[in-house]
């Protein structure tokens, strides 16, 4: 068993698997704004706490899995925040997918404090949060990422330190702007086939078999089959993350060409009414 | 052994490698533009023609491989080509990747003589063509498909009639331009993640076991760590193959958004001196 006192914030679909893996080598205490999903939780052995604040007072290491930037920042700098429990040396590990901007920013208040920070998004689902099979993408000094390392063990299954505070995100970022990007193009592959005439079950063969084959064409040709979008992954979500991906370019002067022309395209479906349905409904654009 | 003589126009690396796999099953009559690439086939007991109307007269199913529309057009409208010689009740079985009008137009030619077409693009590329485990997709009707599939079975794995004349070729450039847009998006993803100081490495790692996920990720990033762009599918073939899917989407009024953006940039990166590559060449366009 290791030693630290330990903390989980955000007990959503994939908070709520993760917790539960750290909780079965430890103690751990645990917040979310319902409290109703924290119930397996407590009843598995785990702290309840009211705040994150209070939450932050009685933890060494605080992992926060919550929805995007503007969940983070009030659960680090709301009123009953983390900022307002912090103990010096206390390691806030953020799991949540956000700008590197806003982690950068975050992380410094935390340091402020005499804490530190990581920033650790994770691949895998649902699915890899249960099984605890995440990939886990880590910015962290050497020594914050030596420090939490064996509780990531626990979680997922490739732990990987890939740079400074920050570089998780930057990471995310970039490879979800490839998933997307790969989302659009069966989508967009799919629909031209139908449109033309073609049965979806040889464009499925040819195209699972040869160089078109991805992650996403299985994922959309599954999600058709079943004639099924609710989410998953929502358009909500993925429309968050491109449109991440492409500030960041654009912060930094990269010409991320397609992505720039991807996210108009993402953007009209998200705002067509398909917001919370499975990322995969692209598929249904020239379906309206 | 099948009972049709049959012949074969257009030995280069897949063609050489087909018409060896239908060799093994029963004579064959070849033609090539230049000789010496037949001379195997010719060693292993193929009977050579020095011109496609000659190789016509003599056989009762032709199948042809070649690069794109301009020298299909040729093999078969030329002098000496496969309309001066073809007997009726030949059938025309076209491998190349081409335009869904071509086929229609050398389709309806070849009727008027009393023949027929079917369209069969393939894919699998030379391993596949080696292995005779290549997919391929027929446009036919349904008569002239049942009267070729034994032979293509010698030559392929999973053998589809996709529909009508043409549908073959629709098929296929709807596949290649999924692929194209893969290509694109991976090759955008890991410039943009180095640029932003991220380790191959670790974004291979993430991308290949997540949503990021593809053939032709994986395809470049093999590419990329042995920096070895000799083609393969050069980019001069993804470019043709990807203009001849857009100008299909709009003839037809289908809004093939993400593909008509794309053209351009990886037209520029054709007209940027890497025209003879690999198509995988174009992560390094933003190395320029």
């Amino acid at each position: 068993m290791l030693s630290e006192r330990i903390g989980f914030i955000g007990l959503g679909i994939m908070g709520q698997k993760m917790a539960r893996n750290l909780l079965r080598h430890q103690p751990i205490n645990v917040y979310n704004r319902t409290k109703d999903r924290a119930a397996m939780l407590i009843q598995g052995g785990a702290t309840w706490y009211d705040s994150p604040s209070t939450l932050a007072q009685a933890s060494q290491i605080i992992f926060i899995m919550v929805t995007d930037d503007q969940a983070l920042r009030e659960v680090v700098l709301g009123d009953e925040g983390v900022l307002a429990g912090i103990q010096p040396g206390t390691l806030v590990v953020d799991h949540s997918t956000v700008s590197p901007q806003v982690t950068q920013e975050l992380a410094e208040r935390v340091r402020q404090r005499g804490g530190s920070w990581a920033d650790a998004p994770v691949t895998g689902g649902d699915i890899g949060a249960d099984q605890a099979t995440l990939t886990i993408m880590v910015g962290a000094d050497a020594r914050d990422f030596q420090r939490v390392e064996p509780y990531l063990q626990q979680m997922g299954k490739r732990i990987l330190h890939v740079g400074a505070v920050g570089q998780g995100q930057t990471l995310k970022l970039v490879s979800n702007m490839v998933s997307a990007l790969n989302l659009m193009a069966a989508a967009e592959g799919l629909q031209f086939g139908l449109h033309q005439g073609l049965d979806l079950k040889d464009m499925e063969t040819v195209m699972s078999f040869g160089s078109a084959q991805s992650y996403e064409l299985s994922k959309i040709l599954d999600r058709l089959k079943r004639d099924d979008f609710t989410p998953g992954f929502s358009v909500a979500n993925r429309l968050k993350d491109l449109r991440l991906a492409i500030e960041m370019a654009q912060q930094n002067q990269f010409s991320a060409d397609l992505g720039r022309c991807a996210l108009p395209l993402y953007q009209k479906h998200a705002e067509t009414g398909h917001m919370d349905l499975d990322e995969s409904s692209y598929v249904k654009r020239w379906d309206d």
